[in-house]
């Protein structure tokens, strides 16, 4: 087996497809990148529990194949190699099944590769009809909602995000049961969906996509969902169960709704949230006592209090409101829109707060209050 | 007691004055910056066992000073709010000598002030004649030296800097007993000076020093040194104890010189320390045997090797040679130069090394080797 790749080209790929790595796992196989050289293609694999990631590249002046073979290389320090190295191509040679030669300018780099045989096998054909993104939105989307999602594993279902298709639209839901975010989009085909899709696979998918608007074909199979983006072959399982109906906690009436830069609100949350940490009570509150302008304030008993005025872009009619965040799932939420006008639409003190972009409503972050009066 | 100060200025001044802030403290005042306002001066002070600051900001455009008073106020949380807040200029008001109030821009923050009656009294007066140093001389030999300080307090005296000035010359050593740095420099004055200085309190004054080559004045009080720059007065207590007598260690005579280009030899170093880490041995090896070149190689019994040569900028003759560094060590030793051009003196496999500039010879990096073959 020997190849010679450019190295810039060798760094990205094996950069990507080492989003498929296990990190601490007792079979260090699967730490390895396997690397498959056939006909005019190279083939590299990596996986783990949760995904399992592909990428192909075929033949090319970039892309030099000379010997055919296959082996498992260790992911971690044939990254560190490729990124340390200074030639413009790298030169890669199997020497009976278990001996890796790494050539790049003065440097030579010897491996020894895993035993290839333990390394499970992916099936990573696909037969069902694809639904498209666009892999700028698909990003998009995955970096406005699957911070929701919960994080501990009590209830397993929360730790990823619904996806729902119905009548050519689609709805994201991420939800942590203290807030939820729900994006929607629409479909160009007419498809029903409803599968979970676990977060840190999609956090992983979001980190590979790039801004550029190519096709993003997501294919659901039995139990998993594969996505296919240029020369990349994206596995992940679903997560099995039923996803909670968070449709009742909309709330069918609003009380009133507060319109802010969303900048400006942003920088004054953060200063309240200098306070916060100490006694671990993370909370900001909102009083509305004028028809333009809302005050915001923290305190700590031990440290002090901040308190600030931030304008509204709306006027208010005779109210007389107060109500409390937990200052960093307030942050999340506002950090995920990408416009700087956004509303408030408040129903009750202890009752969901829906905050939407005022140009676009595609994207809802819905947050339930403190109740701290 | 009251003032008003340009944003920035203070900013700036109390991240300096903050590098004296203990960090870990059964005293919380020991957390805090004293302020005090005194006719037309601002003073605040730092201070914690090994180091004390004091910044004085005359009366200005920038600097308003309305009452009179002090206080203590918590250094981490006050360098937090001025950072955040947006306004121009920032207002401190302190009211009934415990509750001060911060004002800027729309941003109102109240904190709780320290007891300043426990705030220790630190003497900032001197009386012995200076030494000057050019600010970015005395920046640069803190950061080519004070790494090879030994961080363990087993031996008390190699955590500081050996400042030693005889006949107008200006030695300042390093070492933790593995390698050792020196830097020579020329003095104005003939003082007879022979002082250690903890090089953590020499690394906070470094960051507070800049490149503008404005004066820095060395005052060695007893038991304390005194650093005076600009509007900044830096104190640091003096190491008691006789630092070794390091001249024996510089060999008499060389076996051979090699000259590298530096930053070629960092990257190979660099590469070869890939491998290093996992059996904890961090060790590199130089192998002479070419008249132009040498092999630099690494090797990890479970992970693989690396070997690269590395041309030389000088010719040898007939030699045969090899010795292994701790690659950490030798790049430390290599980083700390500024010039490109670097030759190792090698005296023996299992003796000390010389690395210094070709083009300035007051910098000295001396490496033990470690014995591997």
């Amino acid at each position: 087996m020997k190849f010679t790749i450019d190295r810039d080209l060798l760094l990205t790929t094996i950069s990507n497809v080492s989003r498929g790595l296990s990190q601490k796992t007792p079979m260090p196989v699967l730490t390895g990148i396997q690397i498959d050289v056939k006909e005019d293609k190279i083939t590299f694999v990596t996986t783990n529990k949760e995904i399992a990631i592909k990428i192909e590249l075929e033949k090319s002046d970039k892309v030099k194949l000379y010997d055919e073979g296959s082996c498992v290389v260790p992911g971690k320090y044939f990254i560190d190699i490729v990124r340390k190295v200074e030639g413009k191509e790298v030169e890669f040679t199997l020497f009976e099944e278990s001996t890796i030669q790494i050539i790049s300018d003065r440097s030579d780099f010897t491996l020894i590769a895993y035993d290839k045989t333990n390394f499970p096998t992916t099936n990573f054909n696909v037969t069902t009809e694809p639904i498209l993104f666009d892999s700028k939105e698909l990003k998009q989307i995955i970096r406005q909602t699957s911070f929701a999602c919960a994080t501990s594993e009590t209830r397993i279902v929360l730790t990823s995000l619904n996806f729902k298709a119905q009548n050519g639209t689609l709805e994201i839901t991420a939800t942590d049961s203290f807030r939820l975010a729900k994006k929607t989009s629409k479909l160009d085909e007419t498809v029903d969906i409803l599968v979970n899709v676990p977060s840190k696979a999609l956090e992983e998918l979001g980190k590979i996509l790039e801004d550029d608007s190519t096709f993003v074909k997501m294919y659901l199979e039995n139990s998993k969902a594969v996505f296919e983006y240029k020369n990349i072959i994206f596995i992940t399982r679903l997560v099995e169960g039923n996803y909670p109906n968070t449709s009742s906690l909309f709330p069918k009436e609003t009380l009133f709704e507060a319109v802010f830069n969303r900048i400006e609100l942003v920088n004054a949350v953060d200063r309240a949230s200098l306070f916060s940490n100490l006694d671990n009570l993370n909370i900001v509150k909102f009083y509305f006592s004028n028809s333009n302008k809302v005050e915001i304030s923290s305190n700590s008993s031990e440290i002090g209090k901040v308190v600030e005025d931030i304008n509204l872009l709306n006027t208010l009619d005779n109210v007389d409101f107060q109500i409390a965040f937990s200052t960093k799932y307030l942050l999340d939420a506002l950090k995920s829109f990408d416009s700087d006008r956004i509303s408030f639409s408040f129903t009750g003190e202890i009752k969901p707060t829906i905050i939407k972009s005022v140009d676009d409503d595609s994207l809802v972050q819905l947050l339930l209050p403190v109740r701290v009066f």
